[in-house]
């Protein structure tokens, strides 16, 4: 094992050392961002690695036995690849897993329905719950529901998501899922069904985490496929529909769940950190491969090439893939743990929103008209990605704690459309990558990520001396 | 319930009075057929059937109760709408139904596939079968490998089903499904899973019928859903792969399917029967939308525009909604209980390949150039139909035996692009049909059915007396 490693090591620093003498002219940043893209867009490697991630270990549930082996392997190809200070950091949280879950039509006609549980939901009892729905088209008229009206009922909101390019319309209506079960039970609901936040007509239900309020009786949530949401309008809209539904997933405290980072270390102004992120961790219904397979793939793939350079740029990147994210504990338990380096990050960015096409990139706050912006932008049009006007106030869930520290960020807007077709489902699997897209991020995560490391930019100090009309 | 039937059957009747004096001309059988075409187009009959078999009904697998709850329905509505002598007909067959369907990789690394049991298939033991793949990426492949190879393993077809237009890919590469259980028990396997004969890549599993063969032993059979069989491809590719799975359908002898019947009595020759079919059961996965509600709704919804002319076209014609058609009892069913009925039986068509639009249509053999096909092709010429150069050798597989028995064929063809993504799948859903689309299939199948029967034309002396040169 040792031996092999050091071979494939050695052969790592050859290849890096013949790229750098064959093709970069170091003498202008933005001649090597051109030829780090350049060079991302005829590499192989982020597809490998997204490849042999979701095949050799497919789905990696935050707190799984898959999930550590996610992390184990993670951390050999990070050292395979050339970084410096690769490790591993433990994330306490407990591990739920998904058991038996059935719905179903029994009255006024027997039909089965698709539905998958929400993470984090509690179960119903063994035998399952038999009670009549009350359907709401629209959340609000759930929330304008007065408290009782849905004793002993199930609650089933089918509220459609509206297919946008930039996913905005998941945030919008994220109080569904997030918010909806503890809305219902305080109006006496005994259980909660709502339309998928998903824009496909699959039979296919999304899953993903609900939150449960502390002054609201917990109650078994799932998430519908959307067809089946559509079916149970049709009924309802004929006469009274009684569901069974059973739902046994359980709940074990004190498991952990793994962030794996790396860093090419930083040839003038170490101490500074460019830190791009995404989550290693993913649902268990698919394997992980739009959320977020690839976001590894290209934040790896883009710190790799530029692991590559002799020297390295000024400042340290860090690269992290973050555990646990889809349960909500990556962020903050990061930016807990790493509260020391909040005021080294100079800039940080997340990819987590699948692989489709850049199309276009927000500067951090008050950043639009510095050198560094100027050259990033010329160097990912070719790609055709154009800078948005407005600046950079978010770009990723897992950094988002470090943003409200007053981390400075950037963020790379993909092509969104057909993301919340996927997202969450058992269809996320690797056929939805298509590997000259993932390549084109790679490539402008590349240019973006060295830009930053060589710029000698203080993004903080922009952020506060930009007048207000910037910051739009 | 009496009461309501009544005021239904005399509202239909004023209805088609109004429709009658307000509407059409009959001095031109064309221009009836027009009239009937025009109708068709704006007439929101067919869905509300169709919404409301794959609502209130939902799947309706054959010989189950749900299927005769939906010839119950079917007869009710085939009175509602006017047809005569309207009556249901019993089919013996088996009852299979599907049980668990689990299977999931245990080596190399353990992760949960996708498939469903094919119609027929025996069960493994409760507790499973645990057996290493062996992977065949053509069919050819599996038949090229020698007897005793298999022993112990689990075979795998992985090859890919082709997307086109008339859907003729799937009768090529049905033997996969229908021939393969037994190609591979005869070679020594124990089980026996291929790649879903689908276009999709979706997580959705096509399940359909396979025929054992007598001289082979009888091995659980399942398909995979195409994202699941590309892992399998990826996992065999690195090595040894073993797979743990369970199937449990059950068969019950000795049940009973339904075929509904309805006429139109013709008003000049009405011993001569134009016979329009689709079927009425579905898989037990969707609800049976675009196979084939949708071909119940065309052929009832364009008879039921030609039942409320007076006087009625010349010959009968006949509504048949097959039971049992996915089991393959149908055809051979009906054929056999009307032996009387074939040589009055001057022509035949199914609609069984979803709601998108018709594109072309194939005359009987020899009847390209006589008066009722050149009326027909000027007709549907506005609907965007062609008349193929091809005769029509075959039109659905509930009436291939009446064909094998001589009876002519007319075939209306529709685009299949997409039908492969969804057939035999949990997403056979109401959603998935577009009104107007299925409006147009309604418009030419009244147009066609109509002129067929106004028509005098003997398509059997035609097939007959045709030039070899017209048959191609």
């Amino acid at each position: 094992m040792l031996g092999t490693r050091l071979i494939v090591a050695a052969l790592t620093a050859l290849i890096a050392a013949g790229s750098a003498a064959s093709g970069f002219a170091q003498s202008d940043d933005a001649a090597i961002a051109r030829q780090l893209r350049d060079k991302a867009l005829k590499d192989a490697w982020g597809w490998r690695f997204l490849e042999t991630l979701t095949t050799t270990i497919g789905q990696r549930l935050a707190a799984t036995e898959a999930e550590a082996r996610a992390a184990a392997w993670a951390e050999s190809e990070l050292k395979k690849a050339g970084f410096e200070n690769v490790h591993r950091e433990v994330i306490a949280m407990p591990l739920w897993q998904r058991g038996r879950e059935e719905a179903s039509v029994i009255a006024p006609s027997p039909q089965r329905l698709i539905v998958t549980a929400l993470g984090g939901s509690v179960a119903t009892p063994p035998a399952g719950i038999d009670a009549e729905i009350v359907l709401f088209h629209l959340y609000s008229e759930l929330l304008a529901a007065t408290p009782g009206s849905l004793n002993g009922k199930i609650a089933v909101v089918t509220e459609r998501m509206p297919r946008v390019m930039d996913g905005s319309s998941y945030g919008a209506l994220n109080p569904i899922r997030r918010l909806g079960p503890s809305e219902a039970a305080k109006r006496g609901a005994v259980a909660y069904l709502h339309r998928s936040l998903g824009t496909d007509n699959h039979r296919l239900a999304h899953t993903g985490a609900t939150n449960y309020e502390d002054d609201a009786p917990k109650i078994p949530a799932a998430a519908l496929s959307n067809p089946d949401a559509d079916q149970l309008e049709r009924l309802a809209a004929r006469g009274k529909v009684k569901l069974h539904l059973v739902l046994t997933p359980t709940t074990q405290e004190n498991e952990q769940s793994w962030t794996v980072s790396g860093e090419i270390k930083g040839s003038a102004t170490p101490d500074e950190i460019v830190l791009i992120g995404a989550h290693l961790d993913s649902w268990d219904l698919g394997t992980g491969a739009i959320d977020d397979g690839a976001g590894d793939a290209i934040v790896v793939g883009a710190a790799r090439l530029i692991a590559g350079l002799k020297p390295h740029p000024k400042r340290t990147i860090r690269v992290v893939l973050f555990g646990a994210e889809e349960m909500n504990y990556a962020g903050p338990a990061y930016a807990k743990a790493h509260d020391a380096d909040i005021p080294h990050i100079a800039l940080a960015a997340e990819s987590d929103f699948g692989a489709r096409k850049i199309y276009s990139f927000l500067a951090p706050v008050g950043a639009a008209k510095t050198p560094f912006i100027r050259d990033l932008a010329d160097t990912l049009s070719p790609l055709g990605i154009f800078l948005n006007a407005a600046p950079a106030l978010n770009s990723g869930d897992d950094i988002a704690p470090l943003r409200a520290a007053g981390v400075p960020v950037i963020a790379m807007r993909q092509n969104g459309l057909d993301y919340f077709d996927i997202h969450h489902t058992a269809d996320d699997t690797l056929d939805k990558i298509d590997p000259q897209e993932l390549n084109q991020n790679i490539a402008a995560w590349a240019a973006m990520t060295y830009l930053a490391a060589q710029s000698q930019l203080d993004f903080r100090k922009l952020a506060t001396d930009a007048p207000a009309s910037a910051q739009r």
